[in-house]
């Protein structure tokens, strides 16, 4: 690309290093952010640098936070007693967004994968153990992913903790709301069944 | 998004400004950058900055380039009685891939179109006008888009040219190589039995 300024063509190789933008796509961002003004240009490199710069994981829930420890951990508002276990950052946000849970959450970043060399001691099962120690904390909610990897972390770390005298919970398999039967994958049907409820 | 550092938030909006990324993308290419060495992620950031603050339009050309004369209008391998006159800098990239184009370019940024008010002073006509004085010049390549305000651009540029005795040509229109006849739409059928030529 010897008829393209040096500076677009560097760009659009670095855009095209983020997941799911491929080269058309990188040419499309970095003809636009060159469009854009100098202004705005800039707003969007600086969030990069300071979401880089300031983000860590916040030191009891291991989310991501730019406050230590992250407004979540820090609230007065929150039940104690409850701790949602997730994956990711974006599970918390997901439970967020129903709007029906209180507690606190745990961030394992990952899940224990034999396949792909990942054991216990790569996810932050260890930080979730200590947290265990305060006597405040009742209940541990499994929410990681339903997925093989998912269910071996909850079943890994269920072990480890009902010995604790803890209640251990696992979110409830079933059908999805606004779904169709018809659809349903057996498993996510039995399993419906299996977990069905007195109305 | 209370339970979403304030960085990581900042950084989604800045992303999701960007033409064809949503809400769910911005969050996934945030979280990929926060992920991303902090070395990484200087260098997008950096690419950003460098690419809206050094690149400029050629002085001549009018193509985006980090130095003036672009390489292209500087090349002295380069056809100079050949001047392709496109709408955009992302067209000058497509038709240097044919590999089979030698000449000089003249990048319009922009096509004449009343309806969105936009005349023939908003884009680089005059740019183009000064440049055939240039008595060098023997033919512009009307190569701007094949649509209503692309065939209008190339009217007006052609009435304004060949009464300065340059010659004047269009991009053929015609059924696109590897495509079908049955599923060519009318016009450019048309066109292309207008066009025919003898083999």
């Amino acid at each position: 690309m010897e008829y393209l300024a040096n500076t677009v063509v560097e760009l659009i190789e670095e855009l095209s290093k983020l997941p799911g933008i491929g080269r058309k796509t990188a040419q499309r961002l970095a003809f636009h952010i060159i469009n854009k003004s100098e202004d705005e240009a800039m707003k969007l490199a600086n969030a990069i640098v300071k979401a880089k710069r300031n983000t860590k994981y916040c030191s009891i829930c291991c989310n991501l936070t730019d406050v230590d420890p992250c407004t979540s951990c820090a609230s007065k508002k929150r039940d104690r007693s409850v701790i949602c276990v997730v994956e990711d950052p974006r599970d918390v946000m997901a439970i967020e967004r129903t709007r029906d849970y209180n507690g606190m959450y745990h961030v394992l970043h990952g899940n224990i994968s034999p396949m792909d060399g990942i054991g216990p001691e790569e996810i932050k099962v260890k930080e979730l153990i200590m947290r265990l120690n305060d006597p405040e904390v009742e209940e541990i909610i499994l929410a990681t992913n339903p997925t093989i990897e998912g269910e071996a972390t909850a079943m890994y770390i269920s072990k480890l903790v009902k010995p604790m005298g803890i209640k251990v919970t696992r979110l409830a398999y079933g059908i999805p709301v606004g779904g169709d039967l018809e659809y349903a994958d057996e498993v996510t049907l039995s399993k419906a069944i299996e977990g069905r409820r007195e109305i």
